[in-house]
């Protein structure tokens, strides 16, 4: 049970590049990241490509004015030169800056924490891990949804073999706010979203499913993809190529079987990921609107709910928790989790504890390369016209 | 608002071939049949391979020990000699038996209601169908899911346009009692089922979803479907060619899409049916577990849950509406609501009233002809290794 | 499992007082009652003050013309001459006329299937007793919501000490349907619900709480009430002196405690009939919404949901079951399986067998008067200012 | 829409009484009040009677080690002592202190935030109530519960007429987590408050039932409590004279009815607080296991489910919203919405603003207040035997 305390010598000095007033996703990264004080403290941000509403933001939330950039180069410059400066960066700017802001970082000697979907290229992934591996600096991904405690008991229950083999992953992320297309021409964070320039070969693919898909690889780590085939639409013309809506079959090594829906033109869904893994026994299933109850039915069996935070949970599901039973929790104690691991991995990384880094189970770089081989190889598939494709 | 009162002149005398003892459909369809006393008397039967159970059965069911038959034949044979002999029969048989039962059925001048899949053949159905015109006798098929009255009111918001246009037609026929193969060796009702000799092609596809597409086509009429593509699984081994798990895509010629998962090895799913047809303005979704439940959500506005009996519900969802509102029904009033319909029907034709019969929806030939064709056209899909292919 | 055959020699020939083309409860006893036709036969009826609509009625049902009587009085006499005359007798009518038509049809030599509640006052059932001991003939009480599978199965688990011992009986039916008093005035069946001279010295207690009351007696049998204490209001002020909301305590002999809540202006709630059983280690909860679900809590695991059906329950909750697992149920089925259970208890009782009726569990004449008695004492209690009266 | 921007010049020093290690809700206090870094940091800490203890957890939040203290009154003094000392403190100790903390902090000058219930007696509050005007500072109470932004709309439409007039109010905080009774014997957190000297003179009513009850409060300001009612039992013997279940029922001025159910022996419950609110045409329904979702029943209507975030909700239920649509929210976001508001009351009596302060909705001294009357009135209730009690 977390109750706060550090877990680290000193929380890390950390900066923002984007995520500013504007942004959705950026008060989710400082939620995450300083929740507790003991893990990061926000010294510096580029938030904004307009300075002075960076300026105005960066003091509303009480930071040092001077360590308030106009844009990451300067950030990674001055804070450079500084004996205080910071150490790690989160990057939250539209996708197609990921790839520049991430390498320019890892080179001024920053850990890394980024947006999904990683970058726009398999190949993009690859220099990074190169120069990573060269700059011994760890580049993490926020799949926010992640840090739940019930994926964790998902996962150490499909380990344990509490469902049998798994025979087929079942996995949903559609809900319908991109059914009215006003936002794509006039919502400063819809907008870049629908634009190939800025968001990538794909919009729901990339923006929805890389989430599910990693925690359908956080939940079956023994599962290995071999051949997808996607049907994609763009029921809002004005969004093609880019699809709103894309339906994939998968089929794994092992022979298990599975589907995705991504969708931003699910009308009036509110519970927009769903997650049900079968097994030759039992399936579990999980949703992000209900985070705090896993489903798990046995074959034959009453169905039962597990809750989190209850004693029967594996210890491994117990570790992150922080509320105690009948206090629920919410989407930001999943990027607390999260955070809370970053920290713990790059401290590691630091000390050159490599046993620890590999134990701690959270989206690092190989798995934001995944995300990108995903969308790749959907659009692959759905661009020649829905047929079956190699997924490596 | 139905309260038991005959529909028709009189109830029609009717027979049964198969739904015996060991028959676990054979009461759905009495208890379906019989359940107002003024649709359908049953008089005659051949219910079981084994005469002398046969007659046990029926003459614990309070019938005419004399009319209780060896065979279908013998029955047909006895009852036309009779002045009141039995003017309409049912086929509860496994599915290899139904295109001859049926054949004979209406060429002994008998309306047939006859379980699904109708057929394993798209020609026989198309051979039935010119039997059927010449005798002036009707086939109805017992997709006995398919007479709740929210589907009723999901069909009528559909053509009014209270979704919008229809974009996806997400369906769902996956319970997990196929996990255990027990049943394949040893259970009379589960043994037949996958026999390809007395199942047909398919497993699941045909037994399963078979229902769910045909209520996919009761609520969205309007739907043309172009293209399928399936890919199909035998997860319990001993059961190939058949499968026990499919998962299809489909096109429509609208541009609407859509997904079927049919499954016998989804572990421990106790609410098999769900169907959720999205807009581009709201969707409404639909489990055949609580069926009396239909869940309308509007983009941008509260989801609300529509319920049988109420008064907001269009006059149709109402008209055959038996219990009042707070009384909820269970798949008995399903299968009475589709039994009144078929001796409405069966009364029209015999008083050459085409009018009323084209008004009444209800499952019939061309609908059990359709259900041919999806399951041909998803086996040939699978078989080509999960390719697309069209559909008529 | 039941299939519909018989469970006594032949079915018995039965009437009914009341229950007419305006009354939706008629429809209930016709389809409990005939559902297999194995149990009873409808012959004969006074169907309804208004003669004609009777005769319509009846003829509408298939009836026998000239077994449609103006009154009960005229059908009692003229079925006692019959040799195939009737041999049990439904009455739903108002409760202000349940006495007499019980009391002459016990007179008449037949048995007695009688609406709740039963009687005005205790003293009426009592004298009933006498006179049900006197001619040997029994009454059955129609808590319709009672004969649900897993009703059966909550009794045997409570029984088994499947909770431990039971601290609390929490109870409720509370609906909205009369926040509108139009129907005061306005509708057939609601209009003498209100009359104190019809209905009784109450309305939602007798019209609703019995029903509630009764499942709790069915399924904590060893549990005796001890003390009640009752506030009830008339929110539609023309409704007084009858209430239309009453909040009751129980407090048991063994130390549990209770409560009800009967509402007919809960306003907008759809799932009216909720009873959660707490023990000192689990609780059981079902609401009569989804009436093949079993909440199974035990403190510190995770939650099951039982459902109908399933091998794991008991075998008294499956010795009724009629459908088959993923086959849900409605109210009808419960009508049916009190109705199956009280052919068989008319029986035993015409053989003499008083160990199988003693064995059978259903609502009998002193789970009646005990209803009178609930209703006798929450009145009492409100009438004082609520304050604790004694319940024997 | 919050995004951690600061509402006040700059945060308060704060400082917190217990809540140390062995405390959970130490830590919610915590992540409540620092979430955004704006409103509150933490600067001084008495956490525990165990000095060391203190220290240690402390150092280990990266607080500076001179300013945490062995208690309070050390705490007071010292930091009264330094330019940059606490303006605010924290009580979160057993509740036995809470009236001498709370006394010793106002003289001290400071502002007070105290967990609920406030204090044993009904004088002490009024005590306080003259000494925190003398001082000029405020009391702030943490019902934890109460800031979530479903709550303000639930107040919003029952304030705007959306139910109608108000008949009931029906309460519940219910759990199982006192079904076994090792904890009040060997848990830290439980064993005070199952001693009458620490505790109070209840326990679920004070410990439970006081949240609810503000909640109600919050919901419904309009109604005045007229008379309450309360049985109270002790499942587990030992802890009488303390209650581990209460049944309540109110009376309210206007004429609407009430109940309350307290518990902490309703075996196996995971959503221990519901709240339905009844009004003549419609009801409002909320829990807290779910507490993004409001249920809102109108009479004869289709059931509607609000969800936190949408644009359909009032313009005060948006305004401490921080994560968007889609996103859900936990306790913690619920104790921070609290936080946020505790910093700007206190910061609008510092600048003698009135006018804010009374605009502003939150848990203040009145409603500690009427917290400890809930409690005395329910306990005299009960141990007069279950009668009805005036509330003023």
């Amino acid at each position: 049970m977390l109750i706060g305390e550090k877990k680290i010598e000193r929380p890390f000095r950390w900066g923002i590049v984007g995520g500013g007033r504007t942004s959705g996703v950026g008060y989710k990264h400082r939620l995450g990241a300083m929740r507790d004080n003991t893990s990061f403290v926000l010294k510096a941000a580029a938030f904004d490509l307009d300075f002075q509403r960076c300026v105005d933001f960066g003091k509303n939330l009480c930071m040092d004015e001077d360590r308030l950039y106009p844009d990451y180069k300067a950030m990674f410059e001055a804070e450079a030169k500084r004996e205080d400066g910071i150490e790690a960066v989160d990057i939250a700017t539209p996708n197609f800056q990921h790839f520049e802001v991430c390498k320019a970082a890892l080179e001024a000697g920053l850990h890394v924490i980024c947006e999904k979907p990683l970058f726009f290229e398999i190949e993009q992934g690859e220099e990074i891990k190169r120069i990573s591996e060269k700059t011994g600096k760890i580049v993490c991904v926020t799949y926010g949804f992640s840090g739940f405690d019930l994926l964790t008991q998902m996962r150490h229950m499909i380990l344990s073999g509490d469902i049998g083999e798994v025979t087929m992953v079942d996995l949903r992320y559609a809900h319908g706010f991109g059914c009215d297309p006003t936002g794509d021409t006039q919502a400063e964070g819809q907008k870049w979203r629908v634009d190939p320039k800025k968001s990538g070969p794909s919009f729901v693919l990339g923006d929805l499913s890389t989430h599910t898909f990693y925690i359908s690889e956080l939940v079956c780590p023994q599962l290995k993809l071999k051949q997808v085939l996607c049907d994609r639409q763009s029921f809002i013309r004005s969004r093609a190529p880019l699809e709103d809506n894309a339906y994939v079959l998968m089929r794994y090594e092992s022979g298990a079987v599975g589907r995705m829906w991504a969708s931003a033109v699910n009308a009036g869904d509110m519970s927009s990921q769903h997650i049900r893994i079968v097994g030759t026994k039992a399936s579990l299933e999980w949703n992000d609107m209900h985070p705090d109850e896993l489903h798990y039915e046995v074959q034959g069996k009453p169905a039962q709910t597990l809750v989190r935070a209850m004693d029967y949970l594996s210890d491994d599901a117990l570790e992150y928790e922080r509320l105690g039973a009948l206090h629920y929790t919410g989407l930001i104690d999943s990027w607390s989790n999260l955070y809370n691991r970053f920290a713990v991995a790059m401290d590691a990384k630091n000390r050159g504890d490599e046993q620890t880094r590999r134990n701690l189970v959270y989206p690092d770089l190989e798995h934001g390369i995944k995300g990108i081989r995903w969308v790749t190889k959907c659009v692959e598939s759905a661009d020649k016209g829905g047929v079956w494709v190699d997924f490596e």
